[in-house]
């Protein structure tokens, strides 16, 4: 399996020029063989709205939504998948900070941030469920947005129910890392997918918004932690390849007598769950 | 409250050499002004063990033991706090992987390693309790063990607890880095801090034990997932010191609007917990 992660720089509100650097990025791929195409949160819209009318107007229902109908037209045309974030507006006229799965058969999921961050829930109601597992071309495929990452609980229960690759639109806004560090967002990323022994991609964004910079780092994370590929500079626009080997993610060994999963001791864990938390 | 974490070159079996070692990096650290020091996992038998006979051959039990002794003396005459790894004998006869904390008044802690590292469980019988916490100079302190780390449940299960500072004994055996990455336990134990704001203090072993290597590594960790000082190399030997401020593991917001806890959908984890795992 091929995945392209897509670092792209988008305009807040501009609907239209958004969409299409979307588009433009999935023919990019595509005419690089990709079968997974994943591109960064709110890639439609834009993130840094300064209102609430402002993300309203750039909102629309995940049915008949012009940017996914546009992403499976793609999927169709080149057979690929695609994943990426979109801002939906609910039945219900609720905002949601959402992402949606499409492959040549049609719309494979949707899932809504559970976990928002800073001024998002000024705008934004929050998911109330974990991202449905998605079987692309045999490969266990679920979603996680943004903050959602930085939750290992979260990780750890798509695991458990079996997902191999972890697909992760997001809009790291960028913060004070020391030198000669990575990034927080990228290390936390890095030992998810250590602990879980799972696939988990990234596609942020690139350039600024409305002052806002970007964490960039876009990358695909193997099952042993490490990024199989340069993650990309914060100022960098692009798109990043590798092919990956889905089925690493099913062996939970790590030595003979070791396994990720087996070793954890829920027997404990459950125990002390009980405990007030301050 | 300044911590020192002493990375130690010890030798299977040498009881007398290896508590000789220990000693000496506790007195070196107390002539530097630390508060606690942390010496690494099984600190006065080594690791490498050739049979269960010789790990037998090198436990003691709890309470009148020379290793814990040894320690007890030293923090009561340089007013300090020692936290370190011991080969346990139990009272049923059983050997634990386990960990003592001892501060002027006494043996604080006795914590018991509950994820066991490959051959580890042919010697050790695993512990069934998450660690005490214990207060030292106002300070809430717990201890992991080595793998135990890589459970982000066990941390996180200790951080709503209150623990402020994780003290990790550890004897990570070295595995393949790719080049110009770091090792993978470091980066796990970076995105534990992180995540649960509050930091981790880990003592590796350096040098060679019939013929494995380590990792390495032996740092502190700040909150933020930084770690305070450049690790140690996995050739190296020394006492690696920090002065940190253990109030800042109890503000666990990361923007006016989020917190590392609060943020935590609990009632979405919960539900999840439910299903069946493969």
């Amino acid at each position: 399996m091929r995945v392209a992660v897509c670092q792209l720089g988008l305009a807040v509100g501009d609907l239209e020029g958004n969409r299409a650097s979307g588009v433009q990025a999935i023919v990019a791929a595509a005419e690089v063989g990709a079968d997974l195409v994943l591109l960064p949160e709110l890639s439609d819209s834009g993130y840094v709205f300064s209102s609430l009318a402002e993300a309203r107007s750039c909102a629309s229902p995940s049915r008949g939504n012009p940017t996914i109908d546009g992403w499976l037209s793609l999927a169709r045309q080149h057979t690929l998948a695609v994943i990426g974030g979109f801002c939906e507006l609910s039945d219900d006229g609720r905002l949601y900070n959402s992402a949606a799965c499409v492959d040549p058969a049609g719309v494979r999921l949707i899932y809504r941030k559970m976990h928002l961050w800073d001024r998002e829930s000024e705008f934004f109601s929050s998911g109330d469920q974990l991202s449905p597992i998605c079987e692309l071309m045999g490969v266990k495929v679920a979603v996680a947005i943004c903050y959602d990452l930085e939750f290992p609980e979260l990780v750890r229960l798509l695991a458990l129910q079996g997902v191999e690759v972890l697909a992760v639109p997001t809009n790291w806004p960028a913060t004070v890392t020391p030198v000669d560090e990575r990034p927080i967002e990228l290390i936390k990323a890095q030992a998810s997918a250590a602990t879980n022994g799972i696939w988990i991609a990234i596609a942020d964004r690139g350039m600024m918004e409305r002052g806002v910079s970007w964490v960039g780092c876009s990358t695909i994370i193997a099952p042993d932690g490490y990024p199989q590929t340069a993650p990309l500079s914060a100022e960098q626009t692009g798109i990043v390849v590798a092919d990956i080997e889905p089925s690493r993610a099913s062996d939970k060994s790590v030595t003979p007598r070791n396994d990720l999963f087996r070793d954890r001791r829920e027997d404990v864990y459950r125990v002390v769950v009980q405990v007030d938390t301050p």
